[in-house]
């Protein structure tokens, strides 16, 4: 594959410097970029290599300079840059679109057209597989699964029965859906299970990272709403429901019941308590631990999570706290 | 499955009011029950929706109003409701009582009446399995390994070689039991594995959640007591011991040889350092990390974990640190 | 196998004490340690049990005083308690050293002499596994991988394509290697994937744990240095680099494009955010969160990390931070 710069500047909707006759082959970090190749710059911490890069060309915003071969000017950098991947790399068919003899898969169950079912995958009954979907070697997906068109599960998913999962989602290998939720009644002589009947509902363009958990709700649904994007190794307990286009970085756990309105952001480690609201567009720092309802757009940080601002200046006033008892201390010793 | 209200409070030991003769047929949620359905309400969170719930009927406790068409009255509400999902939800033979053709049995286990073992599983060699287990697709069982009677073992489950569990227990996809302990001695020329030649042990009627991670004990075991349950993620190092009916949530990291006694709960997100011992019915906050003894009976929480008491008074003067701050500069500014 | 106390304490340039004649047949922890088995001490909370166990040998430094049979005197007792473990355990070959008829292995792939493949595996397109190795049941090993010699992947592990393995790692069970990494890119209409081209990179005498997740780069490697060790539950985002010697404790997260120097040490549920970089000896304490560079062999602690020793200091003035609100009021009221 290979594309001149006034062919990707077209494709992605921006303007460009320089030659654009350059052919672009491939896409590489800025560090170790070399001729031939196209990097960008989003963050500034690395506009310094700007200055060495062998790129051929650099994706930047407007205001960045650069003396690159060629520039490619855009108002997103990042988006453009992914533009411009899914150019050079276009999608390889991994996978025959076909059944492997060694997948089991029950008569019960329908496969839409299109698919790939990998060697050593398990299909259970009465599940359906929607069209194009790209079933990896070694995935399970237990009864009364639905899964939508374009889906892909990766090697090790493991997809228990009832689940429901719509169009164009993308579930990382070892990740485990619709496992039993937390649930156990106290009682005088003990502690009994409670049985788990609820399932597990992910809407449309969903990717869920790696070794993931994702329990089946008690009674009703957990619910992961559209364009939900979660990272690895997230604990999402029965009955939470999380809206639309919300990011979940990674190892975050998210406690039973609770619920996050639209756009929500929880950043890496956060834990929620069970039973709480965050509403739509709440951001959540690294580490925070949440105990609370959160409002709308609130941006919260710290153990436990204050608003951001707060935490920020209890941080600062905490690393000069030594220093406030060595003055406490000299003003009661004046006072004598 | 039809039952009516009269049989259901006789089945839990409650009383009924209203109409006894009404039909239940499946449970809810509150929030989302219809006619037909039982419901039930454990937390004063969801009081709220008494008023409204088109519920048949709601188990109680005694002092709850409510005017639905039928109550069940019960000191243990959320109890009572695990024994009515029982009746209402029988347990469903899933899979053929029979070993699959594809599973991968060794020729010297052995395998009790009654079992399942699903398609693509292996059993190694010398392992022993009790009575009406469970096996879905997809797990591995090693080498020596001794199952009891009534497990259930969900897809993608690993236990590796000689790990001994009891009966009626219960392991959620992507588990693995019984990998190395994390052990290296440091010398001069680097670093050094130490081998791992302990194993598991897990009592009777144990749960334990998706993707958690027990190491096998460096030498001798690590132990998980009787009706010990441990949510999803969880990280369980080498030589640990857990003692009976302790509930462990979700990402919950205990270090090596670290003694928990019985009863204990430790919230999501919790940290252990290793060596150290904490009593029967301690109580640790979520996200806590602990790096000492706890005496029985103790709640602790913080980073690190203080008795929870003094943790909370510590906060509330975080919240009011910044005017502290302000507090002591007109202190000092008065006094020249 | 038995072995004599002498040759033990020859094996690892120990010296003895005692009857060197004695046969050693075992190893056990300290406290249930019995006859004809050797233990040892490296850590002082298990001094206390040098007077009762009924071991026939320890392995002990120098200084420590012991009324034991016999003792094995060095300087470094848990390195030699090491060498003594392989000694008296040496590797059992649990596989066949050959490839399982049930395994899948693609046509392209290149297998190693000595090579075990277990039952049920997955070995696809033109990936090339050395000499030695042992894959266990149920592993998925992707298109273009390459395994060094002597590696060990236990049942469960995903590694994902184009990931290069060097020689003698270890990777336990449910890890995944080369899931993509988290990257999107926001835009006016939504939320676009930016795809992850790039690789994973695994240097020499690696061990990984179960259950972790390891990220391919966006678009250049994810590097694991040699000798680095991973424990259980780890999360290593994109483009992450990790020096040698390096030692990460279970449930730590690394957050995309941070760099790890040589000998740097995580404790467990450490977090760091991405594009950080920690120098060579860097170690941080367990649960902190860092969130900006950590200059070569500094130590640091806590949520915001800071250094060590400043953390300690604040943590000592929380704990009587309640009395200094006293103190304040006092002075306070006294002014007046």
């Amino acid at each position: 594959m290979e594309v001149t710069v006034e062919r990707l500047a077209e494709l992605v909707g921006g303007r460009y410097e320089g030659d654009g006759r350059i052919l672009i082959r491939s896409a590489s970090p800025i560090e170790t970029a070399q001729k031939g190749q196209i990097t960008f710059v989003a963050n500034d911490k690395y506009k310094k290599f700007l200055k060495t890069t062998a790129a051929s060309a650099v994706v930047l915003s407007e205001e960045t300079e650069c003396f690159c071969p060629a520039v490619i000017r855009h108002g997103n950098p990042y988006y453009a840059f992914a533009l411009i991947l899914d150019e050079l790399y276009p999608e390889i068919e991994v996978l025959p679109r076909a059944l492997d003899g060694t997948a089991v898969i029950s008569d019960s169950a329908t496969i839409g057209e299109n698919c790939a079912v990998g060697a050593l995958s398990y299909i259970g009954k009465m599940s359906r597989i929607g069209k194009n979907c790209t079933i990896y070697p070694k995935v399970y997906i237990g009864n009364d699964v639905t899964l939508g068109n374009n889906c892909r599960l990766y090697s090790g998913v493991v997809i228990n029965d009832n689940t429901k999962i719509s169009d164009n989602v993308i579930i990382h290998s070892g990740t485990v859906i619709a496992s039993d939720g937390f649930g156990y009644a106290r009682h005088d002589r003990g502690i009994k299970k409670v049985k788990q009947i609820g399932w597990v509902e992910i809407g449309n363009d969903v990717e869920i990272g790696a070794n993931c958990a994702i329990d089946r709700g008690a009674l009703g649904p957990t619910r992961i709403g559209n364009f939900v994007k979660i990272d690895n190794l997230v604990q999402i307990a029965h009955n939470v429901e999380i809206g639309d286009y919300s990011i979940i970085v990674s190892q975050v756990g998210i406690s039973g019941s609770t619920k996050l309105g639209k756009g929500v952001i929880l950043a890496g480690q956060v834990g929620l308590v069970g039973h709480i609201e965050l509403g739509d567009g709440v951001q959540v720092g690294a580490q925070s631990g949440v105990n609370k309802n959160i409002a709308p757009g609130k941006k919260f940080f710290g153990y436990p999570a204050r608003e951001i601002m707060q935490t920020k200046r209890i941080e600062a006033c905490l690393s000069r706290l030594p220093d406030l008892f060595k003055r406490v201390k000299k003003l009661e010793s004046d006072e004598k």
